[in-house]
């Protein structure tokens, strides 16, 4: 088990990075320095909707090969660069790495999302849990990202990322997502401890795990809660946020003397905004059901927001995606603090066109609030 | 086309069901009027959960032919309230009746949700939709309604329902639900007028419908917004919140000298609800992601809300369902306004004594509340 020291925070030190980094906006936004333009990312953007995406996958065979193998991930997580001037690279990989070096048995049927071979079922097994060694059991993710890093030559920061406790949780224990959740609730319910169990594992996973990736060269991590929003308001700060709140303190929030940012995104969570706020993360990414400037008041000044456009609006115009994502810019108004994104992953019916529309639209028309 | 006069809402006649009604405990909770405990009735209390229902449904073939056919509609309406004390009875139907008799064809695939076999297509599909007479097409509805009032004896209201014009359109324009939404969203974004026109087509039918229903017998109306909470803030006030208030604006709020309520319920709407809460209906369901005396506090006094305990809840045993029934209880506080239920509907794979549990538990907690 690996839990590391939290370095104190120094905002004198954010800066060092400019002497390396070509493009560091995204590191600024999110640390809420000045910027000359709005930043963009789109959650995914190395995906299906991209041709050359397909074909590495196809070279690869399948999608976890494809992640496993750091040389296609690093391929595959420098094609969107390639098209969109994109102001961070994401690495290639999946949210359910930490239970498939558990032990569980990660595989991705046919039509289906992912699923595990071996959920947990029995007691004994959530009691035999035990946090894998990143740089075993995970290591292939970490020369994922040594070789992203050396292949991106500091062209944009490199974003590393880890699903939350609970969300792997649910995928552990249901065996796949998208389900009404009734082994995990009836657990969470009937039996609090167990499931307090698992993610207390899950969470020293998280934090050993995403402490590692900035050791490898990730310059910001992301959580992933996709599915803390199923949750009622107590349940989600009981099982869901106070992990992510754990995980956050134990994060290296300096690598090298650079500043480490850290977003947490909650899908399903706009509701609970301001708790999460407070868990001492940098950045709180949005789904798009929130408007973004409501967002930012309720917020005030303590994080930088990520998002928050609807995935589906890129599958209208340019014209059209040009006009909401100035409604998105309008929204959140002038000054630092915001990263452009989707509030969701970008579909694969996507036209690539589409996407080039939204990050030109970002860039250009976001640079009025930062004059 | 049938647009019903919007009657001024007297709130001196608002007693007169009591010279009829048993148990009027609801319909006083909606309206924010003094009760001796907190109602509670569940969403889906006739279903799958009930092996009684099983039953009927066998007998009648299929779940559109126990829709259709006013006998078992009032066979399995009545079940729930055998055997549980329950505050009210709603109308066993389905959301897509509307769609249905529009000509699209609702249909039930084995381990599928509702489908229809011509979803809107083409343009000039959507240009030739009419309104359905609630009184012809839809008779068997109103027959229903009809039937389920007699049968009831008057011992608790009946609740009449539709889906909302989003929620319907989401169906009619994908054949399906629970998708990413492609064909809606990409006609929302880039063909706004057409979606409109279905949805003022769809305001028009549901108002009507709901009229029907009302004077069939419903002593109280609910519009179910299943998929309004996969919209942007903004898409939501124009797409889906906005014919929801034409309905309201245009119910019979009165019939035969008494009020009838109307509850709008979002699901996933618990960031907008102030919104909600102003388009003039009498109460706003809530989902279980949302604090109950939060929303309490948010609304004020301008509504009554109806919810909001997870369904799993149901999963864990009768002791935790107290507790957490005990839970809601008291984040909403003393005094009316709460009509209990859960925050979405019932699973079928809920044990039917986790369901008495949870009414005894409302009936027996909430005393306190109302001294």
């Amino acid at each position: 088990m690996m839990i590391w020291e939290c370095p104190k925070q120094k905002q004198e030190d954010t800066g060092t990075w400019m002497t390396t980094l070509k493009n560091d906006t995204f590191l600024r936004a999110l640390l809420k320095q000045p910027v000359e333009y709005t930043p963009v990312w789109l959650m995914r953007q190395a995906g299906r909707y991209l041709s050359e995406y397909n074909a590495t996958r196809a070279r690869a065979g399948d999608f976890l090969s494809l992640c496993k193998n750091p040389g296609f991930a690093t391929e595959v997580t420098l094609q969107p660069l390639a098209r969109f001037p994109l102001d961070a690279a994401i690495l290639f990989s999946d949210i359910l790495t930490i239970p498939d070096a558990m032990g569980l048995g990660l595989y991705f049927a046919q039509g289906e999302g992912p699923m595990f071979e071996r959920p947990l079922r029995h007691e004994k097994e959530i009691h035999a849990l035990t946090v894998p060694d990143p740089n075993a059991e995970l290591r292939y993710v970490m020369d994922a990202v040594s070789e992203i890093r050396k292949a991106l030559d500091n062209r944009v920061p490199l974003i590393g990322f880890s699903g939350s406790p609970f969300t792997l949780a649910c995928y552990m224990v249901e065996g796949r997502g998208g389900t009404e959740f009734r082994e995990i609730k009836t657990m969470l319910y009937e039996r609090p401890e167990l499931l307090h169990h698992i993610l207390k594992i899950n969470a020293q996973a998280v934090t050993a795990y995403l402490n590692a990736q900035i050791e490898s060269g990730a310059q910001a991590v992301m959580i992933f809660d996709t599915w803390g929003g199923s949750l009622s308001q107590a349940a989600y700060l009981e099982f869901s946020l106070a992990y992510m709140q754990q995980i956050v303190s134990g994060l290296k929030r300096e690598h090298d003397g650079v500043r480490i940012p850290c977003i947490v995104f909650t899908k399903g969570g706009g509701l609970w905004l301001e708790s999460i706020a407070e868990i001492g993360c940098d950045a709180v990414g949005l789904d798009w059901t929130i408007d973004i400037g409501n967002a930012r008041q309720r917020v005030g000044n303590k994080v930088a927001l990520q998002g928050n456009l609807d995935p589906s609006v890129l599958f209208a115009s340019p014209e059209i995606i040009t006009a909401e994502v100035g409604k998105i810019l309008e929204s959140y108004g002038k000054g630092t603090g915001h990263v452009f994104n989707l509030g969701h992953g970008i579909s694969q019916f996507t036209p690539p066109e589409h996407a080039a529309a939204l990050v030109e639209a970002v860039h250009t028309l976001s640079r009025k609030y930062h004059e």
